[in-house]
Parts: structure tokens; C-alpha cells; sequence
């Protein structure tokens, strides 16, 4: 049994920061893992970190038993399995498609339905906990899939994942989970930002006020882990703000469709298209904090800083 | 010097779910506290508790050396100060007005120059972790005065808090501080029932997305301390909507005075604002997601179920 797993071939599409990091965590682990990116470089270096380098997703899917799908859309996640060259008809009978990109649940359910249709298995296996915890091989994988589905991925979910959430047999419901995820950190991230930069328009010390909301009922993961970078003006993308562009536009799409009112996604969605159409649609989702600060002459910490 | 402490004379003004509890909190650590509230039962409930009962706020403050205002709003604390029967001019002198609570920072900044013009001193001194907190003398203590005002307060701030906050030397800071904190909670609180109610509209099961949201960084304090009322559909008021209602009111109208703009604070306002509208106002917060399903057909926990 055990030899079984350490023989699995796994294909990786997709080397940005989540799925390198899925990568490498497998190869780490004995795994035999051939790694796929539209980017060359992005292959070499998962090539020099001991893996294996495609140069098609074809080739990547060429005898796996897995393939790990971490593309950043829905639709690239179709187009990578059904679209010109895409793999599904490729994949080895039987194996699993892991599909880890960010969708609307409907998408999910309508590709599931389409890879069983060719005899494979498709893992509903939306991931969370960013590029460090991908690295670390320490993601939170918020699962559905059929029990084979589950079984044949195994030997992957194990190498990448602190935790896999368990949370039914129809495709769709590990997406769901993920899109209430999102609901609610985009809407986190913006409330911090409207906060940190409020505090600083009343001239407030917001080292304090970091310490003492971090302490009360107004804290949120969010705010804990994003208002850091405010305080030390450091706008580096660990996550961009085209992500929640894409997750809350996602989630407002789905709320439409389903006649679902969303006040406070929209309201934190156009912050986040104001902060993109100003030019910061590549830095860090806390940049936010800097667009509240220009609409209003708030001073926060950094180069901005007279 | 702590025989000075056990003899300090204190009057409570407001003895609502906060008030009372921090009243009986001075009163089990052997502190000589008089109460006042224009709900005579209120006063009874807190002689029946061991409190002594006072007609008048004028009669309660009398001889006090630190006189607690937990009313409910900066015009209710100007009018039990300043208004027909206010009490400042029947303050002792030198003794300390601990402001508790939640009010516009413009206002505390003009109440403590008119308190202490006086001779009397001034403690801004929101509170922050609710009844349970107050109860047993828990609560955190979001602090700014000079420090007369600190000095003269501590034996009834140490009687009533696990963690005071020293934020400052001018009046206001403190209270910025709280609606910082009321900011995040009531839009914390709005987006949890947004997502959870969107979760039921899914068909998702409710105990799980708590489950996987609480380890997730969608997590918030208001999330894990809410929703939970949400699956048991218990709205018993633990906190009502109205208070949102009050607080996020005053944080929208100090950012309009401030041309500041918080689109995420006037869309988790109109929740609240519908909620109350809907008759749903004395009802817990975590009735917004109720609201929620009563806008889209989402089915949640308790009694509305089929």
C-alpha cells in the first residue's frame, strides 16, 4: 500500500506561487511529480528544484495517476482540460483530476460531469492559506468529490495539505465553501483597510490601534494578518488585488444568478476595482488602505509619509 | 493607600445590561457604590444585589469621588451632566467623571473641557466586551484622559476591567478608538450574516461552513461569536440590532464630517437600517441573517424552517 503511493505520477498544471509550492511539496515528499507552466521560467525553476519539467500539458499528463489543476480561473481550468490541447482526453484511464482553481460552483459541477463522462475521477479541491502554507505543504483543501475521487488523490492531498475538509460527493460544494471563504475575507480585507486609514485620518497611533482591535470584537483574520503591511508601508503582493477583483466579482456573479443580495461584496468589490483602475491592481490586497488614505488625505506610514 | 481605595465612594449612572454589571463588579470588591437609573426596577435589582439605591442622580453622585456614566449615547451622557437635574455642578470636587459610553470623539472632547472647567476631572473611557464581560468585571477599557484622571479612576477601573487601555492624554482619543473597533464589529457582524445565509441559499450544511470558516481566514471574532446564534436560531437579544444601528450611525456621520468615505460602513448601515425597519430592531444582531433569507428564500435553523 504504502509502495503504491510512493509510485504515484503526478502531473502539476500551473508552477505560479500556489502551485509551485504544491509542487515541491510532492517531489519532497518521493512523489514523481512533472510540472506544466504556460511560463518557461516558471518550469525551469521548478526543474531546479528537482522536479520534473514539461513542455506541454500533454506531456505533464502523460501516464499520471493525478493531475493537479491550480490554473487561477474557472475557465482556464476549462481551457486546460477541453480547450485546444487541452488534456482531459489525454489523461490515463482512471485517474483523478484535482481541480484547485477558484470557481463558481457550477463550473465545477458541469466539468465533473464532464471528465466522468471520459471514465476519470474529478476532486472538487479548492485550496486556501496562500503561498507560504503551499511551500510549507501545509494548505487547507476544502474538498468534494466521490469516495474514489478522494481515494486515487490521496497520495497528493496528503503531501500538500495540513488539512482536508471532507464535505460531500457532488462537485460544487468544495467551490461553495471556498466562494463563502472569499465573501468574507475580501470583505475583511476591505473593512480593515477603511479602518486602518479612518484611524489615521483622526491621527490615532495605529500601532496602538493595531494592538488594541487585534485584542477586541473588531478583529479579523484579516486584519491581523494584512494591517502589518500597512504599518510598515510595504505593499509587496503576497496577494494581489486582481485576486479579490476576481473572487468577489465571482461571488457577485453567483449571488445575481441566484437572486441573492450582497451589499457588502459590492460595496468591498468596487473598492477593490477603484484600487485597480488607480493603478494598484498588482500590489498587495492592503494597498486598499493607501486608496482610502488619498481619497481622504489620511497619512499612513511609508514613503507616502511627508 | 489601599485602605484610601476600599473607601472611595462611587455612583453608577446607567444601570442597563453594562451598567449593572459594572456596578455589581465595585460592589463585590467591597467598593461603596451607589446606583441610579430612570428604570426604577433597575435601581431595585441592584439593592436586591447587595447596591445601594439612589432616588436622583444628583442623590447618587453626592460625596462620590468617581461618578461612572454608562448611559447609552453622548446626548444622554450631556444631558445626565448638563441637562435639567445634570449632575456636574453637584459633583464633588475633585472628583472624576469616567465617561463609558459610545459617542462621537467630538463630543467627549467637548464634555471633558466643560467637566473639567469645573475642577472636576474627566476620563474617556468607552467600554468594550459586553454584559458577560461586565458581569465579571472583565471588561477592556479603551482609556484617555490626563493623568489626575487615570489616578483618580483606578479604583473603580480596576474593579470593572481585565485590561485598560491607556491611549492618551486628551479626551476623544478614547472614544476614536472605540468607534474604530464598533466600525469593524457591526461590519463584521453584517458580512457574517450575509455569508452564512448566502451558504444556506447554496444548500450547504451550516455547522460545517462554521466549522471550516472558524480555521479559515475568512474567520472573524464577530463571525465565531455570532453565527452560532444563527444555527441554533436563538435571537434572543445578546446584543441588539439598534445598537448598530446607533453606532455605525455615528462612525458614518464622523466620517462625513471628516470627508472620509466608508462605502462598507453605509452598506452594512442599510442592513441594520432594513433589519429595524423589518420590526426586527430589539432582536440579536445576528438577525441580519434571517434578513437575509427572508430577501432571497434561504432556509436557516429554527423555528422559520419547513
Amino acid at each position: 500500500m504504502e509502495e503504491s503511493k510512493m509510485a504515484s505520477k503526478i502531473a502539476v498544471l500551473g508552477l505560479g506561487s500556489m502551485g509551485f509550492g504544491m509542487a515541491r511539496s510532492m517531489t519532497r515528499a518521493g512523489l514523481d511529480v512533472s510540472g506544466y507552466d504556460v511560463a518557461p521560467a516558471a518550469v525551469e525553476r521548478f526543474v531546479a528544484e528537482g522536479g520534473h519539467g514539461a513542455g506541454s500539458p500533454g506531456e505533464a499528463v502523460k501516464g499520471a495517476d493525478i493531475v493537479v489543476s491550480v490554473v487561477v480561473s474557472g475557465a482556464q481550468t476549462e481551457a486546460v482540460l477541453f480547450g485546444p490541447d487541452g488534456v482531459a482526453g489525454a489523461m490515463k484511464p482512471g485517474a483523478v483530476l484535482v481541480s484547485s482553481a477558484t470557481m463558481d460552483p457550477s463550473i465545477a459541477r458541469d466539468l465533473a460531469k464532464r471528465i466522468e463522462s471520459l471514465g476519470l475521477h474529478y476532486l472538487d479541491a479548492p485550496i486556501s492559506g496562500g503561498a507560504a502554507k503551499a511551500a510549507t505543504g501545509e494548505l487547507t483543501i476544502m474538498a468534494s468529490g466521490p469516495p474514489q475521487a478522494f481515494a486515487a488523490a490521496r497520495p497528493a492531498l496528503d503531501c500538500m495539505a495540513a488539512k482536508v475538509y471532507e464535505l460531500g460527493e457532488a462537485a460544487g460544494i468544495g467551490a461553495a465553501f471556498k466562494m463563502i471563504n472569499q465573501l468574507l475575507a475580501g470583505v475583511h480585507i476591505a473593512a480593515a483597510c477603511e479602518a486602518i486609514a479612518f484611524a489615521a485620518k483622526q491621527g490615532l497611533d495605529l500601532d496602538k490601534v493595531y494592538e488594541v482591535i487585534t485584542a477586541s470584537a473588531g478583529n479579523s483574520w484579516m486584519f491581523q494578518n494584512r494591517i502589518p503591511h500597512v504599518l510598515a508601508g510595504d505593499y509587496t503582493p503576497l496577494s494581489a488585488v486582481e485576486i479579490f477583483v476576481k473572487d468577489l466579482g465571482i461571488v457577485q456573479d453567483m449571488a445575481r444568478a441566484e437572486r441573492y443580495p450582497v451589499p457588502l461584496v459590492a460595496a468591498a468589490l468596487q473598492m477593490y476595482l477603484a484600487a485597480s483602475g488607480a493603478g494598484m491592481g498588482r500590489d498587495d490586497d492592503s494597498t486598499l488602505a493607501r486608496l482610502y488614505a488619498q481619497l481622504s488625505g489620511a497619512q499612513l506610514p511609508g514613503k507616502d509619509k511627508p
